[in-house]
């Protein structure tokens, strides 16, 4: 049966109405009364546009306030939001607003163009649009009913075409509570969004916010001295990053003591490379490994802040309500991590055939692979996709990645498989330098001193910048574009 | 669809195998993985009489560490907790074992004989016998449906033969996750339970301690000395109260400052005394009303930490997950108080009839009256039978109870109607004096100074003590008895 709770950011709004819901780097504050009064009037201006339940609506955005209320304003409505990446491209996009069954399109209002040039046959509309329309006295959500669909976010498989993961309202609210559960809930938490909110990473953290009360300081991009300054300056208590970003915090970061009530960096997509917690840890940064996926509405799998130093390099265990195994693993104990939990996806929009496939019984297969040491920690080793073989032996990139970002002067690293004769597969290496005069001999020697032959990369390719996503994830299956 | 989540003790014994779970006045521990292993022995050995998925079985026992050990064995077992007081006659368990289809009693051993003279015709094993059976080698539950029923305890109705409340898991999962949104979760909580752990309010913190991954500081019943000893000496952190106990505490709480880690003493159990809140605050004591049943899993209603002070007297606003309505209010604003919320009952055991009548979509009745101030804060009134209605003027016992409580000299009192030919019902009291040598006169001298005429007692009754249930909650309906 499904649950009902109250209308979440309509029930924050009568705990904590004059609180702090949103926070941006211009100082301006949002309270929860003053989200909700927006979230609404925006509600009943798209009510105009026949915006009901169960209507599907693109956003179309980066990280601003009018995306966050209209965010809250669908959810009013019960119509479900799909959330583009602003760097999908016309063909891209085009697949998945029709797979989705979009109706209308809310973009930024710097963004509208883009989009309106891409001549798609339904109504787009900016957020300065919706604000001159006219409200409709529709009866708005009271309540939420958690199995309701609320979000779709689209996710590429390995093979074929990208599938729109849908999370319900208990999908985003079982991850909410999950997370608190793990790293408790202080009064004066205060979360840095700075990932994208059309990423799961950066979504969820809306919605904790309703649900925790608690505001949240967001970001339009990354940007590592904002990040500082946020972290110094404006009390924020935990941040959600990924690799790359903790990569280029990590010099800012500790050369004075920050803030003993900054508690938590949150690290999730993929595996860090070891080299980085281990600065972290010497510069007392309180990162906390994560692992999750769109599919299981952000982290399912983190490291808990009493074992943070104790088990460098883990991800953790699985959050409270959530489960995890590892199937058909070889004599390393390394094999696919599976996950089970009330905030994985129930399944992909319209697609039973990739969701039996994905998810049997309740367990998600990842496609990632890992390993648990003796007390249940996980290792994340490697995508499943991103396994090189080698002349019969397992090489994961992310193992000479890590390595090799820890060469004084190396600033990034991406490592893939390259189709061999003799060895069927070997691993070939893209680096960005911080200090241009390493060279690629340096960098084997190095590779060779710290590495087993075969996993020692068969060529180094030394790039300005590496291919990533808006997440700022490392793209490996993109590496090899980049030799043509 | 139920949800699904690992089994909550085998789950936190994975997450925090050598955390205290379990802390008792002699020092002695039991850590969370202690917990699960001895809760596993229990119920392996509890299978070999029988005992299986859906099976009732009743629990007879003082707070003890062997009784944490059955609760968690019975889930291990997906079997029924049937939860009696203690204090219950020969003829009230027998309704209840017959009722609630309970084929044996697990008792304390210091209880076993007590109920074995009862003479019923069912197996009742103490925990020293459960203990000398031999462990049948079933498979125990390794994951919980919050759809399934767990525990049932007995409520008694306005009317007619008392009912048995079933929780779900579910139920008491969004009741520790409720409280938990309201109050937070700190790393180093502590939560004291002395309420009866066969009540609602003690059970409750046995799940919020697996939950939370918290210790919890069990007393086997309440003493003020014990209790301020915990809250002064043990790193008690949070401590959940009736009325009567902090009274009782109040005088020795605050004479010392107390420490800075003791964040919450939650009160439940009827509203209490403005002046008793009143010296709470002047003590420093961070008293948080609260206000729930039986029916809702313990607390629903709750006073956050910002709003203590500012609004004294009130139960605060519903949990995060719950709602709250008053439903045919008088002039006044006072009406009954309906309820809603995933921590809400489904309904009283093989009662669809009581069911139907408390339960509307959603909505519990709960027969109390109370009212909304104009930010919506909840004043719980009274209870709805005990409204004296007296020439046509609704007279509340609290209030009177209140006003007389804050005289010097009187330590507690009760106030009832009396049927009364004239009036139709008039207001009585009974009182228990600190002070021997206060006088009817003078209680009669104070009602009608700070009371209107209509509400001062027409008698006044001294008497030793209150009749009180095993919660030390005031029983208004036994106060007449006392005259006889």
């Amino acid at each position: 049966m499904s649950e009902i709770i109250p209308h979440w950011l309509t029930k924050q709004a009568s705990l904590s109405p004059n609180d702090t819901a949103l926070e941006l780097e211009d100082g301006s504050c949002l309270t929860f009364n003053d989200l909700m009064q927006k979230s609404q009037s925006f509600a009943k201006k798209l009510a105009s546009q026949g915006v009901d339940k169960g209507t599907k609506v693109g956003l179309f955005s980066n990280n601003c306030t009018e995306m966050v209320i209209a965010i809250h304003a669908l959810s009013y409505l019960g119509a479900v939001g799909v959330f583009f990446n602003i760097r999908l491209t016309e063909k891209e996009l085009s697949f998945q607003i029709k797979d989705a069954d979009v109706s209308s399109i809310l973009a930024a209002d710097g963004l509208a163009n883009q989009i309106n040039n891409m001549n798609f046959s339904l109504q787009i509309l900016s957020f300065a649009d919706v604000c001159k329309l006219k409200e409709v006295n529709v009866p708005l959500a009271t309540e939420i009913a958690l199995d309701d669909a609320f979000t779709i976010m689209y996710t590429s498989g390995t093979t074929g075409n990208p599938k729109g993961v849908v999370h319900t309202y208990g999908n985003h609210w079982w991850s909410a509570t999950g997370s608190a559960l793990n790293i408790g809930i202080h009064s004066n938490d205060k979360w840095l969004a700075v990932l994208p909110l059309f990423h799961i990473g950066g979504l969820s953290l809306l919605l904790k916010s309703v649900i925790y009360g608690m505001p949240i300081y967001l970001l339009e991009k990354f940007d590592e001295q904002k990040v500082h300054h946020a972290i110094m300056n404006c009390q924020v208590t935990i941040a959600s990053v990924v690799t790359v970003m903790l990569h280029r915090l990590i010099d800012l970061l500790g050369e004075e003591d920050y803030p003993k009530s900054f508690r938590c960096m949150l690290l999730g997509g993929g595996p860090a490379p070891k080299g980085l917690l281990e600065k972290s840890k010497d510069k007392r940064v309180p990162v906390f490994q994560s692992y999750g996926m769109t599919e299981t509405s952000s982290q399912i799998v983190t490291l808990s802040p009493k074992d943070a130093l104790r088990k460098l390099g883990s991800a953790g265990k699985s959050l409270f309500p959530a489960q995890l195994k590892i199937i058909d693993a070889n004599d390393e104990g390394i094999g696919e991590i599976v996950v089970k939990g009330p905030m994985v996806t129930k399944g992909y929009y319209k697609n039973k055939q990739a969701t039996a496939k994905s998810i049997q019984e309740g367990w998600l297969s990842t496609g990632d692979l890992g390993k648990l040491d003796e007390e249940g920690f996980l290792y994340v080793v490697d995508r499943r996709k991103d396994l090189i073989i080698s002349g019969g032996e397992n090489i994961y990139p992310s193992e000479i990645e890590s390595v090799l970002s820890s060469m004084v002067g190396v600033k990034e690293v991406g490592v893939t498989g390259l189709e061999d004769l003799k060895w069927g597969e070997v691993p070939i290496a893209f680096i960005v330098l911080d200090d241009a005069s390493v060279t690629e001999v340096e960098v084997l020697q190095y590779a060779s001193k710290n590495l087993a032959k075969y996993k020692v990369p068969k060529k180094i390719n030394f790039e300005a910048e590496l291919p990533r996503n808006a997440s700022n994830k490392l793209l490996r299956n993109k590496l090899r574009e980049l030799m043509q």
